[in-house]
């Protein structure tokens, strides 16, 4: 798979001047990281933004390791005869048209598979956005230039999407956010050759990427996945798409691809270790904490023990109620807990977990009392995790945030935080503590759910340890 | 309860000049809004902040109806005796320290209702943020004033908070956002007296209130809540605080309140059609969408019909699994329907729902495209409902919502948007839309779980005028 992630020369075909178009944005995107031979290849052009540009991808001087195709779906297969002869390893075909919309296009995506695979190259897509590689800023993509440009933020998070647009839409929101660290970004649309289980085995090894989250309508390896995921270190978390019948149909026609048995897949995947999602965000939220190295202490037949720090008692308590549906439990503060937290409460407000320190703040103040409570909660050998309410945006609360969390010192115990607060100011805070790497969340339900697992990611790299399938 | 809601005349006690103090947001906060003569009750001042202070209540030579009360527990009862001598007609007590802090507290708090039950005099609270009324600006609450100033945003949704901070939080966070148009807000903290089902009944009636929305951990009158649940016109949604053993142990604490047997309770609530949530933005969302005046088409015996308008195709099959999830499902649109859409469609794409119109947005721009899908859709006779995904940042994805959405004439469908894209941009097309009565929404499962509430309280609307139980 290298000469996709790192090809010697690419073509593009398919490049055009014409402003608005994926031809040209697959160019301009080329330009800003990859270092390596630009060839655009369109026979109505000489030369597009300064390159030369050629008629044919045989008619190129310099070794061509990939060509970014992106012309209508039936010039493809022609291309890919020219691409043969001129000893391109692999295609990532970036335009639709093909299984998607019908038997015409499903005919001409076997066609062009059966040349591919007698030439011996490899496909990737079609009807996909291709490859981002976030950290080497490698752009194998029509994505929008403005739409990522100057939004970059690498990190160690690798996606497969079995879908086009909504990768695009996805990893810009994120990226725009500054909220996941991304390392490869891998859409694969309508899979006719490369396929997420071979993706899945080169992520597993690719130094770059310590999570893999996939968004996928069906499994074409089925078997060989489900080993790859139960012997795998690393977290996997999946989407599934098409897991109702309507869904399963919309699906055949999206990327061609039969969606399957969900009730047996879910069941495949959970002994498989894989986190499962029903969301976009949802997917990612768990990817983003997960990358994080936090320490987790677990011993044995035990719950793992969180520690809630609220402002407020409702919210405590909306807590705790999601801390028990999702199977994780109460930490019981020790007396020396208690009486380091009590310093700062005032003695009609006895303390307990979920832990009320609006009481101690007033009178403290947020920066002393927050930063005294959040160590106190993490240093305590009875708190596994710790979940924190922040209100944002009353007098110091956007501010001192990376202050508070300083107080926190060689490993870490995860610390989540659930933000209130007005839009502007809780970006702000926001921000601060992602950089920091802290993860925050808009509701209380999903910090529940990625601090439970958090833990039993943990609970599975012990067990992985001794590979039950291998 | 009009004394408490519109009182005439409005004692402090407890007022004070010191800057961030409850009892001085309490008396300016009376300044900003409520009309009626304001008295300030604190021995050690002759004037705060401009108003001759009492050193009693009982002290003031105009009629006073309500008292605000934000003085430690024990000088509590004292207070009360002065307030009945005066013949104050109800007091808000806001200050903590009561029956949520243990049994010295609780001994407190009883001798409050027997000297108020003795008196006449009724109590609202303790350990609450009072009352709110957004449309008439009445703050009588120590809500910090920079948290809501210039945040006002008036509509038709009350909340009955079982808790003091969590509803500052709350609205503050609601109305900075410009989400949700509130009506009145309600703290009741401990409610040793006033309680969630006078209060129900009060706002069943209150004109400005058209959907309910509760925080509660406990029913004190179940079975009367639950008639006036089962014969209201309105929407009400509750969210329960204390579901878990351990939530409950939390609640106990918190309002001293026995949280009751959940299973128990979701029953009755859901035969008496009240809309559950399991988390605090879960149920503004749902509150926020019943409290627009949607057109909804709903012949018996069929499920809702609703159309995807995408962009991509996965989060068309994402959204399809919810959709049957909840209840509902895809409208199978109409050979007109598909005509008129694919007037725009690039002809390789066939127009299916879910449908994904980025091709023909990519040929036309997605201004003219949006308009005519939504429009198409919505005039649909074969489509109840309309979901749209909407990435926002690309170019003029973030300017023309509002004009998009002028082509929407006479009875509105519901149509509830997916918004993605970077924070930022969102946050603009988010408001445009907002403004205009369109739901918005983080999250594919909320948006379609709302639109699946929006069927279920019209279908819930036509049997309660059969009002089975009375």
């Amino acid at each position: 798979m290298d000469f996709f992630f790192e090809p010697k020369g690419v073509a593009v075909v398919g490049a055009t001047p014409e402003p608005y178009s994926g031809g040209r944005y697959l160019l301009t995107n080329l330009t800003l990281g990859y270092q390596g031979p630009v060839y655009p290849v369109n026979p109505k052009y000489d030369e597009i933004l300064g390159f030369k540009c050629y008629p044919k991808v045989s008619d190129i001087e310099g070794p061509v390791d990939l060509a970014l195709i992106f012309v209508p779906a039936q010039a493809v297969p022609q291309i890919l005869e020219e691409c043969i002869i001129k000893g391109v390893r692999g295609a990532i075909i970036e335009s639709s048209g093909f299984a998607e919309v019908g038997p015409e296009g499903k005919a001409i995506q076997d066609q062009c598979i059966a040349i591919a695979h007698k030439g011996g190259m490899r496909l990737w897509g079609p009807n996909c956005m291709g490859l981002i590689d976030i950290s080497r800023q490698y752009i194998f993509s029509f994505i929008i230039p403005e739409a990522w440009q100057g939004m970059m933020n690498p990190g160690h998070v690798s996606l497969i999407v079995q879908s086009g647009l909504l990768s695009s839409g996805l990893i810009t929101t994120l990226m725009g956010n500054k909220t996941l660290g991304l390392a490869k970004v891998c859409s694969i649309g309508n899979k006719s050759d490369v396929e997420e289980t071979e993706l899945l085995e080169y992520l597993l090894k690719d130094p770059t990427t310590k999570v893999i989250a996939l968004y996928l309508e069906s499994f074409i390896h089925g078997r060989r996945f489900f080993e790859l995921a139960t012997s795998s270190d690393k977290p996997i978390v999946v989407l599934k798409g098409g897991k109702s019948p309507l869904g399963a149909e919309a699906s055949a026609i999206h990327t061609s691809s039969l969606a399957g048995n969900y009730d047996l897949i879910k069941g495949v995947l959970t002994q498989a270790g894989i986190h499962q999602a029903d969301d976009f965000f949802e997917m990612t939220d768990i990817a983003r904490a997960l990358e994080k190295d936090f320490h987790l202490q677990q011993p044995p037949q035990r719950k793992p023990r969180i520690a809630i720090l609220s402002y407020s008692g409702a919210a405590g308590i909306v807590t705790t109620d999601h801390i028990e549906k999702y199977d994780l439990t109460l930490a019981r503060l020790s007396p020396e807990t208690q009486k380091r937290l009590e310093e700062l409460s005032p003695t009609w407000m006895p303390v307990k977990n979920p832990v009320d320190y609006w009481p101690a703040t007033e009178k403290h103040g947020p920066l002393l009392t927050y930063k005294h409570a959040i160590e106190t909660l993490h240093n305590a050998p009875e708190v596994d995790g710790l979940i924190v309410h922040l209100p944002t945006g009353f007098r110091i609360w956007s501010q001192n945030m990376k202050e508070v969390m300083s107080v926190i010192k060689g490993n870490r115990k995860p610390i989540l935080f659930w933000l209130i607060g007005p839009e502007k100011i809780r970006e702000i805070t926001r921000k601060a503590l992602e950089e920091e790497g802290w993860p925050t969340f808009y509701e209380i339900h999903r910090t529940v759910r990625v601090m439970a697992i958090l833990f039993d990611q943990s609970r599975r790299g012990k067990k992985s340890l001794e590979k039950p399938w291998l």
